[in-house]
């Protein structure tokens, strides 16, 4: 059986019927004097989607298609076929079937905030939009979960429960923008993603349009395979989300705060290493090299420690007498290992103030370069020094600058890779440095993506992860989901790759043939 | 991407390679005079497989074969065509391709202990022990890791790691004979997987034979599809666990424990929620109801209070701060839910007192009747008044006595429904009975299974739990790892069905010809 335990509790108590939390239009909204609809896309597609949505909900102005061609992942681009805005679950099974019945690919996207190109459109293809289903259908304290519409943004979700002593955990930095069906396509994580885990953690069940156009129910709890596990973080390649069930979790009783000051990287290693092997799990644990603490400095004033060579910022929650035991600790630990300053976070904004530089670390990077890849990398905790060390040489011998932002508890590293876009040859020198520090990732054990996930950046990677009968598996599952290949085609996996010729799917007659036997 | 994070930390500090923790023979080990390999299967393959084990690891007495015939789950019985042992991975890979070369069905076995009939052999197929790969490979206490072979013994785990202040978490009562191997296919719990969650959650990665013969690693790190997710708790359909990378959990810092006396389930029931409400998660929470308290006193006369309609047994672990002040509260908690007696374990003596009753209740039972089915099923925490007085009706109407043993945190109820064997009619009458608890944990919004998984025993309620489209979504991924259906077939799923009914899998002409640009 799969994920099991935990039976949600009955609808009671404080339960709500929440009706959506704006009402504003969406910037993209469509107007009704879109063009007419030209045939973009073979089979009438265009015509049929327009008769399903209705012409409002279907994109194909040549200008507004163009606000759709990447998203976060800005150096790939590419105009959609059709954008379409659908209200419902049962639309989008349509549109899957239309689709399918056409032979045309399609993705799915939320807020278009990914890192690494997952909603990427397709000039062949329709790009389903589910920035219109943004209700949170229902708020379900004693059971502590709530059901949401895809397209609802992550911190809506707390905002909704905040009142009632609760949050949703998942906390990427774009959580005021990101969707939480956007989250659950790349199984999204943020920095207090250490002690609370993923959204694949916090999510209990999703209602799916499969590729075939059925809407199905996946749930962690229960009895059969966990499909609820491989479908959170597969990208959009299995299906789309259509609604979900999140788990809520009780805001802490007490929080608290500190920023060390280190004069080295290898000193805040040590501290990040010693708080580990205490036992002690703190909510958050990031770490900041000299050159990000220097941009972040530059456009905040954030005002960390003068002549650090890393900061580390540690935060921990829980119950009030467990915190202040374990703080003691950690304030003692960090003092061991080198910290030349210590500071506490008073209150909220005290605490603000500590967290504003972290946060602010990627765009402020932009102030002290015209350019930059922020790449996103794990390693092994204990080998932090040694492979910030390689990352230093790699920098020296290219000339290309790497600020290093890191959530040191889990190992997820996010070197920042500098360049000026207006020097020629500069962008390919990023690159190169960017993929040598992933081949530095996995030399050491670690893994191509920490949280902003594969997508069409990485695929190529994936071969030095993965030998060619692990990636056979994975595409298997694939092709059991989508065996005609129309949902998401193109991302996670490197090779274009029929599903017939995956070893051990569709090999030569039907092995099942007069075997009925063997059930 | 899968789940990620968390990267493994690099072996180093304490790092163990263990020899085998025992080399005394297997109470299974074959004699060498082993009668001649006849043909018990198509193909020669008891021939080829004894050439490629050597005949010691082949078993084909009919009298010894009989040993294998059956799991825990002892009302499903099938004498094996064959039993092997093998030593390695590539020896059970080569099985593997052996048996889909002659179109032989394989199921893999531990120690046997499960309870839904999960290692029920066939007679047409062979059955693959994995009892002699039992060592521990690695022992990782800097990673928090250790490496095993499937056939260890989970309580094994525990033994070789405890000097340095680990253990593995999950705890099926069966801990001191299970296998590893077992607990991944089934995604074993036990009473502390309230807290600390299943099997699911304390594994790494697995080695694994995939039914196309491939070794493969899954691992719940880095990216592409969480395959290790869909894989653990599948039952043993999807492959063959060869090695497991399990997760080691620090030992608590303290622990404490409580057994409270209430007049009536109810009592009880409340404070479960309670506790729960409070934000408290206790390491266990376990109730046992008036007859199951009856059994095991009279078996273990373990003393609980005279005249309780319920007890509930807490305990609480954790940093000694934490514990101290949240201990208090239950304590409290209890007694305004109407406890009207509180005993506190002084020391692990007591402790052990208070759990010996709930551990022996399954078998107490016997004490009581000649024979009972134990059933499994799950239901929200906040109906458990509610269903177990449906329960008593049903036991009142039918005859049919049941003494309930409840997993109280997670909701997961064991009903023991009592008959006797020697009276006509009485077994079915009890099955009845069975079958209509777990219809009531549907009802109440629950699951068939909570922790037994579904095996050959409760395929037939899936679908009262699933639509056509939710079984018909695993099918394609059971379809995608084996679409020769040889992988421990007959499990889990209810319908004799062929990959080739399933919709969305291979329908018609392959629907990837030609479409290799959709990539």
């Amino acid at each position: 059986m799969g994920s099991k335990g935990f039976a949600p509790e009955p609808i009671s108590g404080i339960v709500e019927k929440v009706e959506p939390l704006s009402n504003e239009p969406l910037v993209n909204e469509p107007s009704l004097d879109e063009p007419s609809l030209d045939e973009p896309l073979p089979g009438g597609l265009g015509r049929r989607l327009a008769e399903l949505l209705g012409a409002d909900r279907v994109i194909t102005d040549p200008v507004r298609l163009r606000t759709y061609e990447c998203d976060g992942l800005t150096n790939h681009r590419s105009t959609p076929g059709i954008v379409v805005l659908p209200d419902t679950a049962e639309q989008i099974a349509a549109i899957v079937r239309e689709c399918a019945a056409a032979g045309v690919p399609y993705v799915a996207r939320g807020s278009g905030t990914g890192l690494s190109g997952g909603a990427l459109p397709r000039a062949d293809g329709v790009l389903i939009v589910t920035s219109r289903m943004r209700r949170i259908l229902e708020v379900d304290i004693p059971g502590q979960r709530a059901v949401v519409e895809p397209g609802v943004i992550n911190l809506d979700v707390t905002r909704a429960v905040r009142q009632y002593g609760y949050y949703f955990a998942p906390d990427p930095s774009s959580q005021q923008i990101c969707s939480v069906g956007g989250n659950v396509a790349e199984n999204s994580g943020g920095a207090h993603c250490l002690k609370y885990g993923f959204t694949a953690h916090h999510v209990l069940s999703c209602e799916v349009v499969t590729p075939d156009g059925e809407i199905v129910e996946l749930s962690a709890d229960g009895p059969g395979y966990d499909l609820l596990g491989v479908f959170v973080g597969a990208e959009g390649t299995l299906g789309i989300t259509t609604k979900i069930t999140v788990r809520l979790t009780r805001l802490p009783e007490t929080v608290q705060t500190l920023l060390a000051a280190f004069g080295s990287i290898e000193a805040g290693g040590a501290a990040v290493s010693a708080i580990i092997g205490a036992g002690v799990v703190p909510a958050a644990i990031e770490m900041m090299d000299a050159l990000s603490i220097e941009a972040a400095e530059a456009v905040v004033r954030c005002e960390y420690p003068p002549g650090a060579g890393a900061v580390l910022i540690v935060e921990l929650d829980g119950p009030e007498p467990e915190v202040a035991a374990q703080f003691a600790q950690v304030e003692r630990l960090c003092r061991d290992a080198g910290a030349f300053e210590i500071r506490i976070a008073a209150d909220d904004a005290e605490r603000a103030l500590i967290w504003k530089g972290r946060k602010s670390a990627f765009a402020a990077v932009g102030r002290i370069s015209p350019a930059y890849i922020v790449q996103d990398g794990v390693i092994p905790r204990t080998v932090l020094p040694r492979v910030l060390a390689s990352i230093d040489a790699l920098s020296a011998e290219s000339g290309v600058r790497v600020a290093n932002v890191f959530h040191a508890g889990d190992g997820n590293l996010h070197p920042l890779v500098l360049f000026d876009d207006a020097e020629p040859g500069a962008e390919q020198r990023a690159e190169e440095v960017s993929g040598a520090i992933l081949d530095l990732c996995i030399e050491h054990g670690g893994s191509i993506t920490g949280e902003h996930g594969v997508g069409v950046d990485k695929s190529r990677y994936m071969p030095r992860m993965f030998t060619e009968a692990d990636l056979d598996t994975m595409q298997m599952v694939r092709c059991g989901f989508d065996p005609a290949g129309l949902c998401n085609p193109g991302k996670v996996f490197p090779t274009p790759r029929l599903c017939g010729e995956v070893p051990g799917v569709r090999k030569g007659p039907h092995p099942y043939e007069g075997k009925a036997d063997l059930f």
